[in-house]
């Protein structure tokens, strides 16, 4: 619980004073909140929708009619900022005791803090270390002389291969699997397949977070290295040997091919896909669905379509594309003539 | 085992009387059946194949040529339905005792119903319950407070993180995340990523199915909503916030991006991506690879393309780009005149 | 270790006598190497970062300046095969000695070879049998009278469904779902879904290797089939009673759709996707995000694009389709005049 005054307070914004000492108990969203929630009204519609609703307070910008209002108002600067404090102030913390559970499975020559939350079922083999206050939920595995950074969370079944390393504040969410063998061979002359043995690592640098079932590829050789502060969706792929920079953002089912690398904050849309070998600089954004081929990229650009286009290209063939049967229509209609 | 007369009686399908008393003990394919086997012939081919085949008995629809056959014949008004009635009376049964495995870790703050089947290596934890009847394979992970209903199958390895909700009735394939953080983020000044706290959670209704390695978010705040009866296929992400309707069809490897919503009916073709925010009203179709990015559309409509197109305009696109090189052979072929 | 003269000997490549006694500790990348490694330079930017790090030698083919270097040069007729040698040289050997840890859990009915070894939580249910050698990693699930082969290995949390079969030398990589039902259904009246029970199985043939987080679905009826050395990555979807050729390579996220089914040699490009019933002929090339839908297709072409086109025409119609621009450009032009 919080008193109205001071959530106002921590968010910016300032309520008229009659309203400093109701009590905000959550917050909930207009379409489903309850007595005592704190909502945020991101449109009209919505704004609407939350005068008619329980709630106790509505979090709004500052082009609202406010007049009408019978609830008190938290009018920010930024109200999606605000909303997003309030989310903050109130998100439950999962509190579990530190130390390991006499149903995890701990090889002897493994090395994990004390202040480490090692759930039951959890694997961690011979050589691999935990880190300070991380978390393993229920079905982690660590393999042999595997890292994991302090504070980070490891959601139930993610999967860590042999001599992976990562860094804090690394967050991984359920049955992603990290270091798989990269998908390497070499074609024999009677048609099968020769397997390429995987013997490098994955490197995950601070800050980074991964969505559920994905899988990032252990390297050839080397690493394959996922850069400070990446976010990864879920239903990601990252192939062997790829080198992702700093804050990058890979949104779901984005699949990046081996031995590509990408310069700070690149932003990939869901779906789409990147060959083998491409070295993308900073600051590219890739649109969703596209696929993209191209061995040299300007900074800063933006590529749509499959295969991909630099924006401003794209727009005037796919506006051109659109009006195709006007031009075929006009050209059938002369040739009847 | 089952009398043939008994067989085609509940097929609706009459045989001839002398076969009537012919033991029927499985159901195969054409190309694999053994002694005993049922099997059924969708078209001329696989007829002959069947013919051919130590079969037993062949289910076949009306219109084909039955004079030749020296096997008992099962003919359906609707073959397919027969042979789908013949699926459901030769489905082995897993058959598993009621009870919590002694090896499963349950939480002192979980409610387990007394017929449930909760196999080893299951977490339930505190203020989780669990519905009567339903069984849950090893590796699954069932997060505080989350709720599952009655006869609901959890395979192995599911995770369902806490405060999730799950109906009656609902299969939940191997792998399959539900409940994993909706990916949100605020851009710093600096080019790092804050998270925006992802406090809402998942609601599944009654007799929804979502297949292997799947992953549906938790909402931010508020609930992520699939509607009753809507299956789902495999490595399908939801995205936090969409809410689907009743008895959608996704298809696999489909993206839902953001607060996207449908209404009842709606089918989503394999490997379909549809951007954040979009409102698909009812029985909407959106075909496979298609990238769908409409604000507002026609409900029964139906969806081609990247960018999705409505069917009958894409359709006419599509015929003009396939015909670009004859229009541009003879123009190229002026040009040189 | 190995000394250079040993290694140059097993490479093919014969550096000069006087290194013949250099010890060699390791293999690394020219951008990442210590003191003792050998690496592999694919191209002159590699090696000149080869010969100023501190690796003891260097691979490289037959067209580079070897005058310069200073450190020993192993120059072999395919650089490629022999850095690819050096990996299966210096690759770690994961050893862990045979048995069954008491921590896992195998039901009476189940025969597992005495050289197999069976890791932590590995569940094992009445009827399924592990051959000798295989190695089944904390986590895994194998169903009832499932049949995994000799020489197997599967990876942390795979799940292997009732009744499917493995072959030998089969690897299956981390979170990876064997035999979930395949996606059928029949639509009722009402709107709502009548699920068909999927009661066939998956049968997997010697030397396929499969990567982390994909899915083969289990048959309606009969066998869903992936034939012998085909291999496939992370991520990829395989619906029922689909039945792929020897050799095939399948990328990350491809999904092949119901009862297709492959020729040997068979290549799908990331993110293809592959509609039902497609029967496709051997040698057939399915390029990235390709969406292939063709009844038939001649053995050894290839397609590209969504709709996927046979190649040289897709080439042309691309062509064309990038100059639109110019082509309405003119026309609205001429209009305006």
């Amino acid at each position: 619980m919080i008193l109205l005054g001071d959530l106002a307070l921590r968010l910016g914004a300032i309520p008229a004073d009659k309203y400093n000492a109701i009590q905000i108990h959550g917050i909930g969203t207009p379409a489903s909140c309850r007595e005592g929630d704190v909502v945020y009204a991101a449109d009209p519609a919505n704004y609407r929708l939350a005068l008619q609703s329980p709630c106790a307070a509505i979090i709004i910008g500052e082009g609202f009619e406010k007049s009408a209002a019978e609830k008190p108002l938290l009018v920010a600067p930024d109200a999606r900022l605000a909303f997003i404090t309030c989310l903050e102030i109130f998100a439950p913390r999962a509190a579990f005791d530190p130390g390991i559970s006499p149903e995890a499975s701990i090889r002897a020559a493994a090395c994990i803090a004390s202040t480490a939350v090692v759930m039951e079922r959890v694997s961690v083999l011979d050589g691999a270390a935990i880190g300070e206050r991380s978390v393993l939920y229920p079905g982690v595995f660590i393999g042999q002389d595997a890292s994991i950074g302090a504070d980070c969370i490891l959601y139930p079944n993610v999967v860590i291969r042999e001599r992976c390393v990562l860094g804090d504040r690394v967050i991984i969410h359920a049955g992603t699997v990290i270091g798989a063998d990269g998908f390497g061979y070499v074609q024999n002359p009677d048609g099968s397949h020769r397997k390429i043995p995987q013997i490098g690592n994955v490197i995950i640098e601070d800050d980074v977070e991964i969505g559920a079932n994905s899988a990032v590829d252990r390297a050839a050789c080397g690493s394959t290295r996922i850069g400070r502060g990446t976010k990864i969706d879920n239903l990601v792929q990252v192939a062997h040997n790829v080198e992702l920079g700093r804050h990058n953002i890979l949104a779901a089912q984005v699949g990046i091919a081996g031995s590509s690398t990408t310069g700070a904050s690149c932003i990939f849309g869901g779906q789409a896909g990147i060959v083998d070998h491409c070295d993308i600089p900073e600051r590219v954004t890739i649109g969703p669905q596209a696929g993209f081929q191209r061995k040299h990229t300007q900074p800063g650009s933006v590529y749509l379509g499959s295969p991909a286009i630099e924006m401003e290209k794209f727009r005037r063939i796919l506006s051109c594309y659109l009006r195709l049967p006007e031009l075929f229509g006009k050209r059938d209609r002369r040739r009847q003539e």
